[in-house]
């Protein structure tokens, strides 16, 4: 089977239903728009695995996902969603390119979480864009956006939580949402230590793909010490 | 006299009275977070003239301002107030940073006007931050902004008309506000072709800093034509 679309770190192919696909977690991880790239082995189904356990915890909590079953190791069967084209942030503390273009310490708690909106395009480099440019420039309109706002916090309660458990400060995360065919907004690709940043607890040592953007190694020790942690608490 | 300050296009000295400060235009030019330098003879005389002319007209139209009086060819007595560290950003078309950080053709009619705020900061170069981002760094809360956004509209509409009167598009406009010693907000600072992009209504030709940004040549000719028209508009 050949896919019809091969991203950075998925892979997407037709499902056995017109309103399905199924998507495939590669070894790869890229960062700074791709232009730094690597890999490890069995990426893709710690990936796989942490997201999968994520997911079936929010749909537990009444979070719609398009998450059907887990196929295999590395392939999800899922509803066949209309990406929304914005990758939404929820920060609850400042860190990464926040922290930069502020000049502020990472790490630094927010007095609430903050949701940020940047525009999916690998050619622009994912510009961010405030409320009312995204409406001004008709990308979508004030009230998806606040629809997206609310669910991004309700996922954010949730993993917070879950993390916490874990021994894990939720620092900030990125999601998408899609469109199913009746055009319900559901949460859509994955959530791992590929689009979380997840510093322990006590030490704050990092957990996320902040140890391969910054050359801290160990990323392959550190994605599945999230996994082992998440497995007994929720075991 | 001495400056109790010197920024990039205007100094700023004591006033008479405690809560009135004089600002001085000066004929210096700077661009790209002054990496760009420049400066024409009677920029600054030019300058003051155009935004004094501006400065009466939204004061006509009963927009509040910092203006005081006119002291001479180049200094404003205004009224002293604590500026809000962000600049105001209006769009009526798409041009500048947005077209560039969106991949968009420079002229396109926004659907309405787009409100954007951008943090004060040289040394951060001054950031683009959402409402959201502003909120959570603690920097105004959302009822000044939307206090921000209704100012800057109403100067919008003032300003639109009064330049379509002299021909000229108004592509983009930045403003900055203060609050005076009741808390009032207030407009601050100037407007003129340093701040705003005109373009000829028929010829789409540029009349503001563009000309010195991009080295298009005739700067001078250019704040000088803006001048001639507006003063014939408001004889």
């Amino acid at each position: 089977m050949e896919a019809f679309y091969s991203g950075k770190a998925k892979n997407l192919y037709k499902g056995p239903q017109e309103d399905q696909i199924i998507i495939e977690f590669k070894d790869d991880l890229t960062a700074m728009n791709a232009q730094k790239k690597g890999s490890f082995l069995g990426k893709g189904q710690v990936n796989s695995e942490i997201s999968y356990l994520i997911f079936q915890e929010l749909q537990r909590k009444k979070i719609k996902t398009h998450l059907l079953e887990r196929k295999n190791d590395i392939q999800w069967l899922c509803e066949k969603v209309e990406i929304i084209p914005l990758e939404v942030v929820v920060r609850n503390r400042i860190a990464g390119s926040l922290a930069k273009k502020m000049g502020l310490e990472e790490g630094r708690a927010l007095p609430q979480p903050l949701v940020e909106f940047y525009f999916k395009s690998d050619e622009l480099q994912d510009p961010f864009l405030s409320d009312s440019q995204i409406e001004a420039l008709e990308i979508e309109d004030l009230a998806v956006l606040e629809e997206l706002k609310a669910k991004a916090n309700a996922i954010n309660d949730v993993l917070k939580d879950l993390f916490l458990k874990c021994g894990f400060l939720l620092i900030d995360f990125k999601v998408e949402f899609g469109r199913t065919k009746s055009g319900e907004v559901v949460l859509a690709d994955e959530i791992s230590p590929d689009s979380c940043r997840l510093w322990d607890k006590e030490t704050h040592e990092k957990f996320d793909k902040d140890r391969f953007r910054r050359d801290l190694g160990q990323v392959q020790e550190a994605y599945l010490e999230v996994l082992k942690r998440l497995k007994e608490v929720l075991k």
